[in-house]
Protein backbone atom coordinates (compact mmCIF):
# COMPACT_ATOMS: atom_id res chain seq x y z
CA UNK A 1 0.00 0.00 0.00
CA UNK A 2 1.18 3.58 -0.31
CA UNK A 3 0.38 5.89 2.01
CA UNK A 4 0.90 9.35 1.15
CA UNK A 5 0.10 13.06 3.14
CA UNK A 6 -2.16 15.76 1.04
CA UNK A 7 -3.75 18.77 1.29
CA UNK A 8 -6.68 19.70 -1.46
CA UNK A 9 -5.72 22.28 -3.91
CA UNK A 10 -8.54 24.38 -3.10
CA UNK A 11 -8.57 24.11 0.74
CA UNK A 12 -5.11 24.99 1.92
CA UNK A 13 -5.79 24.17 5.17
CA UNK A 14 -7.21 20.78 5.00
CA UNK A 15 -4.47 18.29 5.80
CA UNK A 16 -4.55 14.09 5.34
CA UNK A 17 -3.37 11.28 5.38
CA UNK A 18 -4.57 8.71 2.45
CA UNK A 19 -3.74 5.60 0.96
CA UNK A 20 -3.36 5.47 -2.89
CA UNK A 21 -6.11 3.52 -5.06
CA UNK A 22 -4.52 0.63 -6.80
CA UNK A 23 -4.55 2.18 -10.25
CA UNK A 24 -2.76 5.26 -8.50
CA UNK A 25 -5.83 7.75 -9.78
CA UNK A 26 -7.23 8.22 -6.55
CA UNK A 27 -6.66 9.06 -2.71
CA UNK A 28 -8.53 7.25 0.33
CA UNK A 29 -8.63 9.82 2.81
CA UNK A 30 -7.84 8.40 6.29
CA UNK A 31 -8.84 9.73 9.96
CA UNK A 32 -5.12 10.48 11.55
CA UNK A 33 -1.68 8.90 11.31
CA UNK A 34 -1.42 5.63 13.36
CA UNK A 35 -0.77 2.65 11.12
CA UNK A 36 -1.97 0.17 14.17
CA UNK A 37 -4.97 1.11 13.65
CA UNK A 38 -6.03 2.39 10.35
CA UNK A 39 -9.37 3.90 9.77
CA UNK A 40 -10.41 5.67 6.65
CA UNK A 41 -13.20 8.59 6.82
CA UNK A 42 -14.80 7.32 3.64
CA UNK A 43 -14.07 10.52 1.69
CA UNK A 44 -12.08 10.18 -1.74
CA UNK A 45 -10.28 12.60 -4.00
CA UNK A 46 -8.61 12.35 -7.59
CA UNK A 47 -4.75 12.67 -7.11
CA UNK A 48 -5.13 16.03 -9.43
CA UNK A 49 -6.92 17.26 -6.72
CA UNK A 50 -3.96 17.19 -4.46
CA UNK A 51 -0.99 18.60 -3.44
CA UNK A 52 1.73 16.65 -1.96
CA UNK A 53 3.10 17.07 1.85
CA UNK A 54 6.04 15.47 3.34
CA UNK A 55 4.12 11.39 3.38
CA UNK A 56 4.97 11.63 7.66
CA UNK A 57 5.32 14.39 10.17
CA UNK A 58 9.47 13.65 11.11
CA UNK A 59 11.11 14.61 14.79
CA UNK A 60 14.57 14.31 12.93
CA UNK A 61 16.17 12.37 9.81
CA UNK A 62 18.71 10.29 11.00
CA UNK A 63 20.96 9.74 8.11
CA UNK A 64 23.93 7.36 7.52
CA UNK A 65 27.28 8.65 5.75
CA UNK A 66 29.09 6.48 3.39
CA UNK A 67 26.95 2.95 3.38
CA UNK A 68 27.11 2.16 -0.13
CA UNK A 69 29.87 0.20 -1.04
CA UNK A 70 30.41 1.56 -4.30
CA UNK A 71 29.99 5.09 -3.11
CA UNK A 72 32.73 4.22 -0.38
CA UNK A 73 35.25 3.71 -3.20
CA UNK A 74 34.35 6.67 -5.22
CA UNK A 75 34.85 8.70 -2.23
CA UNK A 76 38.36 7.12 -1.65
CA UNK A 77 37.01 5.96 1.95
CA UNK A 78 37.18 2.82 3.89
CA UNK A 79 34.36 1.04 4.88
CA UNK A 80 33.00 1.93 8.31
CA UNK A 81 32.90 -0.72 10.93
CA UNK A 82 29.81 1.25 12.43
CA UNK A 83 27.34 3.17 10.76
CA UNK A 84 28.41 6.59 10.44
CA UNK A 85 25.40 9.14 11.83
CA UNK A 86 24.01 12.53 11.28
CA UNK A 87 20.81 14.10 11.34
CA UNK A 88 19.31 16.39 9.45
CA UNK A 89 16.62 18.94 11.15
CA UNK A 90 12.74 18.20 10.04
CA UNK A 91 13.19 21.87 8.92
CA UNK A 92 15.22 20.66 5.88
CA UNK A 93 12.10 18.55 4.84
CA UNK A 94 10.09 19.32 1.85
CA UNK A 95 7.77 17.24 -0.55
CA UNK A 96 7.41 15.72 -3.36
CA UNK A 97 7.24 18.31 -6.65
CA UNK A 98 8.81 21.06 -4.54
CA UNK A 99 11.58 23.69 -5.21
CA UNK A 100 14.73 22.83 -3.13
CA UNK A 101 16.50 26.77 -2.67
CA UNK A 102 20.55 27.08 -3.28
CA UNK A 103 21.89 28.71 -0.58
CA UNK A 104 24.52 31.77 -1.58
CA UNK A 105 26.96 30.68 0.93
CA UNK A 106 27.62 27.32 -1.06
CA UNK A 107 28.94 27.21 -4.87
CA UNK A 108 28.76 23.22 -4.65
CA UNK A 109 25.05 21.67 -3.40
CA UNK A 110 25.17 17.77 -4.74
CA UNK A 111 22.09 15.60 -5.17
CA UNK A 112 22.38 12.18 -3.30
CA UNK A 113 19.43 9.81 -4.14
CA UNK A 114 18.61 7.83 -1.00
CA UNK A 115 16.40 4.73 0.02
CA UNK A 116 14.91 5.63 3.24
CA UNK A 117 13.00 3.78 6.28
CA UNK A 118 10.03 5.42 7.98
CA UNK A 119 9.17 4.01 11.48
CA UNK A 120 5.78 2.98 12.69
CA UNK A 121 6.03 3.50 16.24
CA UNK A 122 8.00 4.46 19.09
CA UNK A 123 11.72 2.24 18.98
CA UNK A 124 14.00 2.19 21.87
CA UNK A 125 16.60 -0.76 21.30
CA UNK A 126 14.99 -2.69 19.34
CA UNK A 127 16.82 -6.25 18.78
CA UNK A 128 17.25 -6.83 14.71
CA UNK A 129 14.72 -9.78 14.71
CA UNK A 130 12.02 -7.07 15.77
CA UNK A 131 12.60 -4.41 13.56
CA UNK A 132 10.30 -5.30 10.73
CA UNK A 133 7.94 -4.92 13.22
CA UNK A 134 8.68 -1.26 13.94
CA UNK A 135 8.96 -0.41 10.46
CA UNK A 136 5.72 1.59 8.55
CA UNK A 137 7.37 1.17 5.14
CA UNK A 138 10.10 3.01 2.62
CA UNK A 139 10.71 6.11 0.70
CA UNK A 140 12.88 7.97 -1.18
CA UNK A 141 14.99 10.97 0.21
CA UNK A 142 17.39 13.45 -1.59
CA UNK A 143 20.32 14.03 0.97
CA UNK A 144 21.00 17.68 -0.68
CA UNK A 145 24.55 18.45 0.36
CA UNK A 146 26.49 21.85 0.02
CA UNK A 147 29.39 19.89 -0.63
CA UNK A 148 31.83 22.64 -0.21
CA UNK A 149 30.85 23.86 3.33
CA UNK A 150 30.66 19.76 4.22
CA UNK A 151 34.60 19.74 3.18
CA UNK A 152 35.23 23.07 5.08
CA UNK A 153 33.31 22.44 8.09
CA UNK A 154 33.89 18.40 9.13
CA UNK A 155 30.60 18.21 11.07
CA UNK A 156 28.06 17.84 8.21
CA UNK A 157 25.25 19.55 10.20
CA UNK A 158 25.53 22.80 7.89
CA UNK A 159 26.06 21.27 5.08
CA UNK A 160 23.25 19.29 4.89
CA UNK A 161 20.66 20.94 7.53
CA UNK A 162 19.85 24.09 5.07
CA UNK A 163 15.53 24.52 4.40
CA UNK A 164 14.60 22.28 1.73
CA UNK A 165 17.63 19.60 1.21
CA UNK A 166 15.48 17.13 2.43
CA UNK A 167 12.89 16.12 -0.22
CA UNK A 168 10.80 13.23 0.79
CA UNK A 169 8.29 11.13 -0.74
CA UNK A 170 6.09 10.82 -2.98
CA UNK A 171 4.87 7.97 -1.04
CA UNK A 172 5.38 5.31 1.65
CA UNK A 173 5.36 1.87 0.19
CA UNK A 174 4.38 -0.39 3.08
CA UNK A 175 4.58 -3.55 1.56
CA UNK A 176 8.07 -3.78 0.73
CA UNK A 177 8.97 -7.72 1.39
CA UNK A 178 12.75 -7.85 0.45
CA UNK A 179 14.18 -4.26 1.39
CA UNK A 180 18.19 -5.84 -0.11
CA UNK A 181 17.01 -6.06 -3.38
CA UNK A 182 15.42 -2.76 -4.89
CA UNK A 183 17.10 -0.53 -7.66
CA UNK A 184 17.81 3.04 -6.93
CA UNK A 185 18.03 5.35 -9.84
CA UNK A 186 18.78 9.25 -9.77
CA UNK A 187 17.86 11.49 -12.35
CA UNK A 188 19.41 14.89 -13.42
CA UNK A 189 17.21 16.56 -16.42
CA UNK A 190 15.78 12.67 -16.99
CA UNK A 191 19.51 11.36 -17.34
CA UNK A 192 20.51 8.71 -15.45
CA UNK A 193 23.26 10.31 -12.78
CA UNK A 194 23.17 7.09 -9.90
CA UNK A 195 22.50 3.67 -10.46
CA UNK A 196 22.27 1.19 -7.83
CA UNK A 197 20.63 -1.35 -5.64
CA UNK A 198 20.12 -1.81 -1.92
CA UNK A 199 21.61 -5.17 -1.97
CA UNK A 200 25.07 -2.82 -2.20
CA UNK A 201 24.20 -1.33 1.06
CA UNK A 202 26.98 -2.05 3.81
CA UNK A 203 24.79 -1.59 6.73
CA UNK A 204 20.84 -2.64 6.15
CA UNK A 205 17.47 -1.75 7.17
CA UNK A 206 16.84 -3.89 9.85
CA UNK A 207 20.94 -3.12 11.44
CA UNK A 208 20.58 0.57 11.50
CA UNK A 209 17.22 0.07 13.38
CA UNK A 210 19.11 -1.62 16.17
CA UNK A 211 22.13 0.36 15.88
CA UNK A 212 20.10 3.62 16.02
CA UNK A 213 17.21 2.96 18.35
CA UNK A 214 20.05 1.61 20.70
CA UNK A 215 21.30 5.48 20.98
CA UNK A 216 18.60 7.42 20.52
CA UNK A 217 14.23 6.56 20.46
CA UNK A 218 12.84 6.83 17.22
CA UNK A 219 9.40 8.01 17.03
CA UNK A 220 6.61 7.24 14.47
CA UNK A 221 7.09 8.93 11.34
CA UNK A 222 10.89 9.21 12.36
CA UNK A 223 12.70 8.22 8.64
CA UNK A 224 16.42 6.80 8.78
CA UNK A 225 18.17 7.54 5.40
CA UNK A 226 20.32 4.65 4.13
CA UNK A 227 22.97 6.72 2.32
CA UNK A 228 23.72 7.17 -1.24
CA UNK A 229 25.30 5.17 -3.96
CA UNK A 230 28.21 6.92 -6.51
CA UNK A 231 27.53 9.84 -9.09
CA UNK A 232 26.57 12.10 -6.60
CA UNK A 233 26.96 15.47 -8.34
CA UNK A 234 26.02 19.45 -8.70
CA UNK A 235 22.61 20.89 -8.94
CA UNK A 236 21.78 24.38 -10.55
CA UNK A 237 19.09 26.88 -11.14
CA UNK A 238 16.55 25.22 -13.01
CA UNK A 239 17.32 21.61 -12.76
CA UNK A 240 15.35 18.68 -11.73
CA UNK A 241 16.32 15.80 -9.65
CA UNK A 242 14.08 12.76 -9.86
CA UNK A 243 14.98 9.09 -7.44
CA UNK A 244 13.11 6.21 -8.05
CA UNK A 245 13.18 3.06 -6.65
CA UNK A 246 11.33 0.19 -7.02
CA UNK A 247 7.75 -0.47 -5.78
CA UNK A 248 8.19 2.83 -4.52
CA UNK A 249 7.90 5.20 -7.07
CA UNK A 250 9.80 8.66 -8.33
CA UNK A 251 10.39 11.82 -6.40
CA UNK A 252 10.44 14.70 -8.24
CA UNK A 253 12.12 18.31 -7.09
CA UNK A 254 12.97 21.20 -8.95
CA UNK A 255 15.85 23.61 -8.41
CA UNK A 256 14.92 27.18 -7.80
CA UNK B 1 10.16 35.88 34.24
CA UNK B 2 11.04 32.30 35.40
CA UNK B 3 8.97 30.14 33.02
CA UNK B 4 9.11 26.38 33.60
CA UNK B 5 6.90 23.36 32.41
CA UNK B 6 5.62 21.07 35.16
CA UNK B 7 3.12 17.79 35.92
CA UNK B 8 1.52 17.83 38.90
CA UNK B 9 2.83 14.95 40.94
CA UNK B 10 -0.53 13.80 41.74
CA UNK B 11 -2.04 14.06 37.80
CA UNK B 12 0.92 12.26 35.39
CA UNK B 13 -1.51 13.66 32.78
CA UNK B 14 -1.89 17.41 33.53
CA UNK B 15 0.81 19.26 31.80
CA UNK B 16 1.29 22.67 31.69
CA UNK B 17 3.66 26.01 31.38
CA UNK B 18 4.13 28.29 34.50
CA UNK B 19 5.33 31.09 35.62
CA UNK B 20 7.66 31.14 39.12
CA UNK B 21 6.62 33.54 41.68
CA UNK B 22 8.76 36.22 42.96
CA UNK B 23 9.28 34.52 46.28
CA UNK B 24 9.95 30.53 44.40
CA UNK B 25 7.59 29.21 45.99
CA UNK B 26 4.53 29.09 43.60
CA UNK B 27 3.67 28.39 40.45
CA UNK B 28 0.81 30.42 38.33
CA UNK B 29 -0.25 28.36 36.03
CA UNK B 30 -0.54 29.75 31.63
CA UNK B 31 -2.92 28.50 29.56
CA UNK B 32 -0.25 27.73 26.64
CA UNK B 33 2.95 28.52 24.99
CA UNK B 34 2.87 31.37 23.45
CA UNK B 35 4.63 34.37 24.83
CA UNK B 36 3.38 36.96 22.67
CA UNK B 37 -0.33 36.39 24.01
CA UNK B 38 0.54 35.32 27.54
CA UNK B 39 -2.38 34.00 29.99
CA UNK B 40 -3.17 32.66 33.17
CA UNK B 41 -5.54 30.45 33.92
CA UNK B 42 -5.76 31.40 37.69
CA UNK B 43 -4.57 28.32 39.25
CA UNK B 44 -1.50 27.98 41.37
CA UNK B 45 0.81 25.61 42.74
CA UNK B 46 3.34 24.95 44.84
CA UNK B 47 6.35 24.24 43.65
CA UNK B 48 6.90 21.24 45.58
CA UNK B 49 3.93 19.60 44.21
CA UNK B 50 5.24 19.51 40.88
CA UNK B 51 7.46 17.15 39.30
CA UNK B 52 9.93 19.94 36.58
CA UNK B 53 9.40 18.73 32.94
CA UNK B 54 12.28 20.53 30.48
CA UNK B 55 11.15 23.92 30.12
CA UNK B 56 9.69 24.25 26.64
CA UNK B 57 9.15 21.63 23.91
CA UNK B 58 11.52 21.48 21.04
CA UNK B 59 12.05 20.40 17.54
CA UNK B 60 15.54 20.56 17.89
CA UNK B 61 18.55 21.87 19.70
CA UNK B 62 21.41 23.00 17.20
CA UNK B 63 24.44 23.21 19.45
CA UNK B 64 27.61 25.25 19.09
CA UNK B 65 30.88 23.55 19.19
CA UNK B 66 34.64 25.06 20.20
CA UNK B 67 32.67 28.50 21.35
CA UNK B 68 34.35 29.45 24.33
CA UNK B 69 38.73 30.98 23.97
CA UNK B 70 38.98 29.27 26.81
CA UNK B 71 37.53 25.92 26.12
CA UNK B 72 39.42 26.12 22.89
CA UNK B 73 42.78 26.63 24.01
CA UNK B 74 41.97 23.65 26.32
CA UNK B 75 41.18 21.26 23.44
CA UNK B 76 44.27 22.52 21.38
CA UNK B 77 41.67 23.79 18.78
CA UNK B 78 42.47 27.06 16.73
CA UNK B 79 39.50 29.65 16.96
CA UNK B 80 36.75 29.02 14.36
CA UNK B 81 36.02 31.27 11.55
CA UNK B 82 31.99 30.77 11.40
CA UNK B 83 30.36 28.91 14.39
CA UNK B 84 30.62 25.19 14.18
CA UNK B 85 27.01 23.64 14.59
CA UNK B 86 25.73 19.96 14.88
CA UNK B 87 22.80 18.74 16.42
CA UNK B 88 21.21 16.91 19.61
CA UNK B 89 17.98 15.43 18.47
CA UNK B 90 14.54 16.09 21.06
CA UNK B 91 14.52 12.34 22.35
CA UNK B 92 17.89 13.11 24.04
CA UNK B 93 15.74 15.71 26.21
CA UNK B 94 15.42 15.23 29.98
CA UNK B 95 14.58 17.90 33.25
CA UNK B 96 15.95 18.87 35.88
CA UNK B 97 16.13 16.62 38.70
CA UNK B 98 16.08 13.47 35.96
CA UNK B 99 19.00 11.15 35.49
CA UNK B 100 21.73 10.89 32.66
CA UNK B 101 22.20 7.30 31.89
CA UNK B 102 25.59 6.28 30.81
CA UNK B 103 25.26 3.80 27.87
CA UNK B 104 27.48 0.76 27.51
CA UNK B 105 29.07 1.91 24.17
CA UNK B 106 31.08 4.41 25.95
CA UNK B 107 33.50 4.19 28.51
CA UNK B 108 33.67 8.02 28.72
CA UNK B 109 31.22 10.34 28.95
CA UNK B 110 31.37 14.11 29.69
CA UNK B 111 29.60 16.96 31.20
CA UNK B 112 29.54 19.94 29.44
CA UNK B 113 28.01 22.93 30.81
CA UNK B 114 26.14 25.05 28.21
CA UNK B 115 23.86 28.62 28.69
CA UNK B 116 21.69 28.09 26.03
CA UNK B 117 18.61 30.77 24.25
CA UNK B 118 15.11 29.45 23.92
CA UNK B 119 13.32 30.73 20.92
CA UNK B 120 9.96 32.65 21.34
CA UNK B 121 8.80 32.57 17.59
CA UNK B 122 9.48 31.09 14.48
CA UNK B 123 12.80 32.53 12.97
CA UNK B 124 14.64 32.43 9.22
CA UNK B 125 17.17 34.45 7.83
CA UNK B 126 16.87 37.03 11.27
CA UNK B 127 19.32 39.84 11.38
CA UNK B 128 21.91 40.56 14.40
CA UNK B 129 19.88 43.60 15.48
CA UNK B 130 16.14 41.53 14.81
CA UNK B 131 17.71 38.70 16.62
CA UNK B 132 16.33 39.97 20.69
CA UNK B 133 12.98 40.02 19.57
CA UNK B 134 12.70 36.42 18.71
CA UNK B 135 14.41 35.18 21.69
CA UNK B 136 12.26 34.09 24.49
CA UNK B 137 15.14 33.61 27.35
CA UNK B 138 17.70 31.61 28.32
CA UNK B 139 17.97 28.66 30.47
CA UNK B 140 20.68 25.88 30.97
CA UNK B 141 21.75 22.58 29.28
CA UNK B 142 24.60 20.33 29.64
CA UNK B 143 25.35 18.82 26.65
CA UNK B 144 26.24 15.57 27.96
CA UNK B 145 29.21 13.63 25.27
CA UNK B 146 30.56 10.55 25.02
CA UNK B 147 33.58 11.67 24.06
CA UNK B 148 35.14 8.39 23.24
CA UNK B 149 32.90 8.20 20.71
CA UNK B 150 32.89 11.43 19.38
CA UNK B 151 36.68 11.33 18.76
CA UNK B 152 36.24 7.78 16.80
CA UNK B 153 33.43 8.70 14.93
CA UNK B 154 34.24 12.30 13.91
CA UNK B 155 30.93 12.91 13.28
CA UNK B 156 29.34 14.48 16.71
CA UNK B 157 25.81 13.53 16.24
CA UNK B 158 26.17 9.53 18.00
CA UNK B 159 28.23 11.05 21.16
CA UNK B 160 25.77 13.66 21.39
CA UNK B 161 22.30 11.99 20.37
CA UNK B 162 21.93 9.49 22.99
CA UNK B 163 18.38 9.18 25.19
CA UNK B 164 19.16 11.65 28.23
CA UNK B 165 22.11 13.53 26.82
CA UNK B 166 20.23 17.02 27.19
CA UNK B 167 19.27 17.97 30.45
CA UNK B 168 17.77 21.11 30.04
CA UNK B 169 16.42 23.73 32.56
CA UNK B 170 14.93 24.35 35.40
CA UNK B 171 13.55 27.53 33.90
CA UNK B 172 13.76 29.98 30.97
CA UNK B 173 14.58 33.18 32.12
CA UNK B 174 12.70 35.66 30.07
CA UNK B 175 14.63 39.06 31.47
CA UNK B 176 18.16 39.06 30.85
CA UNK B 177 19.39 42.00 29.62
CA UNK B 178 22.86 41.52 28.39
CA UNK B 179 23.55 37.62 28.03
CA UNK B 180 27.32 38.60 27.28
CA UNK B 181 27.88 38.64 31.09
CA UNK B 182 26.96 36.08 32.83
CA UNK B 183 28.87 33.64 35.27
CA UNK B 184 28.44 29.79 33.89
CA UNK B 185 29.36 27.35 36.43
CA UNK B 186 29.47 23.44 36.50
CA UNK B 187 29.26 21.32 39.88
CA UNK B 188 30.49 17.86 40.21
CA UNK B 189 28.90 16.43 43.39
CA UNK B 190 29.51 20.05 45.07
CA UNK B 191 32.78 20.73 43.65
CA UNK B 192 33.23 23.83 40.86
CA UNK B 193 35.12 21.89 37.70
CA UNK B 194 33.91 24.61 34.99
CA UNK B 195 33.58 28.38 35.80
CA UNK B 196 33.77 30.97 33.11
CA UNK B 197 31.56 34.15 31.64
CA UNK B 198 29.42 34.39 28.43
CA UNK B 199 31.65 37.35 27.95
CA UNK B 200 33.99 34.59 26.72
CA UNK B 201 31.96 33.21 23.88
CA UNK B 202 33.22 33.77 20.44
CA UNK B 203 29.73 33.93 18.80
CA UNK B 204 27.35 35.58 21.47
CA UNK B 205 23.41 34.69 20.99
CA UNK B 206 22.63 37.49 18.42
CA UNK B 207 25.18 36.27 16.10
CA UNK B 208 24.03 32.86 16.39
CA UNK B 209 20.83 32.98 15.76
CA UNK B 210 21.77 35.15 12.50
CA UNK B 211 24.50 32.80 11.29
CA UNK B 212 21.60 29.63 12.23
CA UNK B 213 18.69 31.09 10.97
CA UNK B 214 20.25 31.59 7.80
CA UNK B 215 20.57 28.01 7.64
CA UNK B 216 17.67 26.26 9.20
CA UNK B 217 13.98 27.49 10.46
CA UNK B 218 14.05 27.61 14.31
CA UNK B 219 10.43 27.02 15.71
CA UNK B 220 8.95 28.54 18.69
CA UNK B 221 10.50 26.45 21.89
CA UNK B 222 13.81 25.11 19.45
CA UNK B 223 16.75 25.48 21.46
CA UNK B 224 20.61 26.76 20.77
CA UNK B 225 23.02 25.75 23.17
CA UNK B 226 25.93 28.08 22.99
CA UNK B 227 29.26 25.83 23.88
CA UNK B 228 30.96 24.99 26.29
CA UNK B 229 34.01 26.94 28.86
CA UNK B 230 36.84 24.78 29.84
CA UNK B 231 37.03 22.06 32.19
CA UNK B 232 34.84 19.66 31.27
CA UNK B 233 35.33 16.21 33.17
CA UNK B 234 33.95 12.60 33.30
CA UNK B 235 30.83 11.43 34.76
CA UNK B 236 30.53 7.86 36.21
CA UNK B 237 26.98 6.20 38.33
CA UNK B 238 26.18 8.31 41.45
CA UNK B 239 27.15 11.58 40.33
CA UNK B 240 25.54 14.43 40.71
CA UNK B 241 26.32 17.49 38.37
CA UNK B 242 25.08 20.88 38.84
CA UNK B 243 25.10 23.60 36.36
CA UNK B 244 24.54 27.23 37.58
CA UNK B 245 24.01 30.17 35.25
CA UNK B 246 23.94 33.82 36.51
CA UNK B 247 19.96 34.67 36.89
CA UNK B 248 18.63 31.40 35.91
CA UNK B 249 19.45 28.77 38.39
CA UNK B 250 21.14 25.83 38.99
CA UNK B 251 20.02 22.77 37.23
CA UNK B 252 20.63 19.54 38.58
CA UNK B 253 20.59 16.06 37.56
CA UNK B 254 21.95 12.38 38.68
CA UNK B 255 23.81 10.11 36.67
CA UNK B 256 22.18 6.64 36.64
Amino acid sequence: MKIGRFRQKEDKNGIFYGSLSPDGSFVNVMTHFDFEDLNYTGRQYFLSELDFLSPCETTKIVAVGVNYKDHAEEMNKKLPEVPLLFIKPSSSVIAHLERIVLPKSSVRVNYESEFAIVMAKKAKNVKISEAPDYILGYTCLNDVTARDLQTKDVQFTRAKGFDTFAPVGPFIETEIKDPLNLAVKGYLNGELRQSSNTSNLIFGPYELVEFISGIMTLFPGDIISTGTPSGVGSLKSGDVFEIEIDNIGRLKNFVE
